[in-house]
């Protein structure tokens, strides 16, 4: 199956979560086992050797648990505040209203563990900037952001390269 | 590596979430990539082909993911409340104090899908028993259920079986 025929299953869903909003539903795409598997291809061919592949809570797990397996590498989640059972650091970062807060385990790159981060999405950058900060104080050595959709015009992908000039970021599909 | 040395990575985490309990911290296990793939693999053993396996948010998305990919199959998760963008079904089950909710997409399991259901801990057994009537009303077809973890002694085993007596519940390690 060729990539534009796994995304081709993406539904849209109009008004979620609120009005105005066109929400993209990976679900018809996650349940397709050849359109799962070509996805999940399609990261690993543009990684390299890496020790680790950290997705983010909860949509990011999905496929970076499965990139792991098929790069021989191993996973490492980052979680919502409160939900990791060892010793954490958190960085917060801004919605549209408010603040949340992520974390992850400070041993989780020990020995300065080379890593790629997965997300779904790209939109405003927030989170994945915030994942960044953490990698970096926990001194993991980032090879590149990878996610499946960046949606453009939100300034997410700036937000990242003005923070981490030297994170290369790479998604499967932008709109 | 033998299963056993991967279990071994498992770090007990005392005290939390609160005083008394022993928590299972399985992250050193997921950033080992011998172990990992060891876990996952050993999971995928005592599958036959399916159509696709399902997780309970968050750390069954973890193991489900890679299993689905193991096992050339779909994946689809079952979300907290609120968290599906599509139209969902969505059943409680009760927790220490209170409850909670969790929900599937109605289509998930169309035309009768067969489905292993994957969580990392069987323990009271509400969030799975929750997954397996979510399954059943939306018309997948239930292989068996795998769990990482079985704590016995908590009743879920039992709760399971009285009231899905034809469901087969699968541990890699009990406790």
């Amino acid at each position: 199956m060729k990539l534009a025929d796994a995304l081709s299953l993406i539904r849209d869903i109009p008004d979620y979560p609120k009005p105005g909003i066109l929400f993209k539903d990976i679900t018809p795409l996650l349940a397709d086992p050849t359109a799962y598997s070509t996805v999940i291809k399609a990261f690993a061919s543009q990684i390299d050797d890496v020790d680790v592949i950290a997705g983010i809570e909860a949509r990011g797990f999905i496929f970076a648990a499965a990139i792991a397996l098929e790069k021989s590498a191993g996973f490492v989640p980052f979680r919502k505040s409160g939900k990791l059972p060892f010793e954490t650091i958190g960085a917060k970062y801004g919605l549209e209203y408010g603040e949340d807060e992520i974390e992850v385990h400070i041993d989780a790159f020990a020995n300065g563990k080379t890593v790629v981060i997965i997300d779904d999405v790209l939109a405003t950058g927030g989170t994945i900037a915030a994942a960044l900060e953490l990698a970096e104080r926990t001194g993991a050595v980032v090879k590149s952001v990878q996610v499946l959709f960046e949606i453009s015009g939100l300034g997410g992908r700036e937000l990242i390269a003005k923070r981490f000039p030297k994170i290369e970021i790479k998604s499967l599909v932008t709109s």
